[in-house]
């Protein structure tokens, strides 16, 4: 049973077929945010910290941190964002470039065990990356495409899938550590492309038995009222057996969502986490008699 | 593969593997509605016509017809409420009773081919619920309890459904023509009850090839946000398998969470139904230039 341990400094979250489904918040990244990008450039973090606790505090067990700018400092960034989130929140973080040299300063800034997001099958790349996941004894978004690009059979996706594998055990990093990308294609364009997700999902936990990650969203580009597809989709998905995703919590009804799977599949223990959260209020007299006390009220 | 076909005079709705999830409405229910109950006691049907014309609207292909009312003449409400209701809608429908003769007097009445809700394996129930389905020729809904009442285990239930279907076939009745309702445990006392309900989903589907379906807002009984969960369950459902359930349309956010499981299951072809539903009006402007002609505006 493959268990992914990420940690921060204080506080450990396992990653499992018997965990509760973890969502990485994708919110930290300027792709196609003109300000934000801007702000990063000039090593203005204020928006970095802003998405950082906004997504915390909606559900995000993990974070995802991607500072790609073009012709910015990509690592100098990583280098200081790294340590500014962790002082702010003890989620374990996701280091999250293509440029090597960010993925390594990021490493290097982090305090505990992140996810490396990520390696492919290129040759050039799992030259580049293992070694670092190995070094830093940290996991890794092992994402199904290799030097021929992104095969829309998820067969092919699945072999993809399986050479990084083997090749991480090269490196001496166990498969419990490769946290693979199935791929999910936009369902607007292939019409399979869930189905295809759901099979890939049995095999990648049945033969391969590693924990698996998404760029969620995707599946519904192009189509209108995406984030009612998203929705539906990420139970589907922790149903098939997906253990994680890369999601953005502020989007309405997700973390409810994901959660309400959690109960289904069984790893929400006596629904305490459910009942935690979406208990109501109670009403004010019996807040008064039954828990005045805790509120520190003094007696007049 | 199963296809389990419905149909009213003039439109037939196939339950089956490749096709759309059904959702059976189940609001035409008199049972905790004190008005509603009093109204079919008087033979006063406005509600039913309500409700029929709501669900149907709302996106349900099958609405389920259940007037039980103690000490009211239920063969006799059910025999005018049935062609009211097919005189309203073509959406084929579900004749739900636990009397027999109520049964009887719905299928006599009814034009096409309905659901008949329900046989179980009680020996005695099976012995008069399975002639009428063979001499109407409609489909049945066999619930998986039996006189020794309902098993928690998923695998006894499995038994017990299989009992059914053996019966039903005894008695010249298809397996296609018996949609086996697994029965849904509330999590919040059976921790393990979505889990339980996805594995015996595809004992069902594989090994005794029949279609499905449940009674789904079971599943959140006792537990806060309780929508919430229903309408993660459904999408984890139809991804575990099921091919049709018994909810109520009319909850925000259910019907677009069915749909959107349809599109990721493959089964709405060309992502056609969702986009007839949720495409976005066009901009006023747009649409006098694109389709003014088609409103049959005429000219000054």
């Amino acid at each position: 049973m493959a268990r992914t341990i990420l940690a921060s400094a204080t506080k450990e979250v396992v990653i499992g077929f018997d965990q509760p489904f973890v969502m990485i918040g994708e919110r930290i990244n300027p792709t196609g945010r003109k300000l934000f990008s801007k702000e990063l450039k000039e090593n203005n973090y204020w928006r970095v910290k802003k998405e950082a606790l906004a997504q915390v505090e909606a559900g995000a067990q993990v974070l995802d941190v991607n500072v790609g700018v073009p012709l910015a400092d990509e690592p100098g960034i990583m280098g200081e964002v790294i340590p500014l989130i962790q002082g702010l929140t003890d989620a374990p973080l996701c280091i999250d470039s293509s440029i090597i040299e960010a993925l390594e300063s990021g490493l290097a800034a982090y305090k505990g065990r992140p996810l490396l997001n990520s390696t492919t099958a290129e040759e050039e790349v799992m030259e580049r990356v293992l070694p670092l996941v190995k070094k830093y004894d940290c996991a890794v978004v092992a994402i199904s495409n290799d030097d021929t690009g992104i095969s829309e059979d998820p067969d092919v996706r699945f072999e993809v899938a399986k050479r990084i594998v083997n090749r991480a055990s090269d490196y001496g990093i166990k498969a419990e550590d490769v946290v693979v990308d199935p791929l999910v294609m936009p369902v607007g364009a292939v019409n399979s492309a869930g189905k295809d997700v759901f099979r890939l999902l049995h095999r990648l936990r049945n033969e391969l038995g590693v924990n698996t990650t998404c760029g969620a969203s995707n599946v519904a580009f192009g189509l209108p009222n995406r984030h009612a597809i998203n929705n539906a989709f990420l139970p589907m998905l922790a149903c098939a057996g997906m253990t994680s995703a890369i999601v953005n919590p502020l989007h309405e009804g997700l973390v409810p969502a994901v959660r309400a799977s959690d109960v289904l599949n069984g790893v929400d223990p006596g629904c305490g986490n459910w009942i935690k959260n979406y208990r109501p209020a109670p009403a004010a007299g019996e807040e008064r008699r039954g828990r005045g006390g805790r509120r520190g009220r003094r007696r007049a």
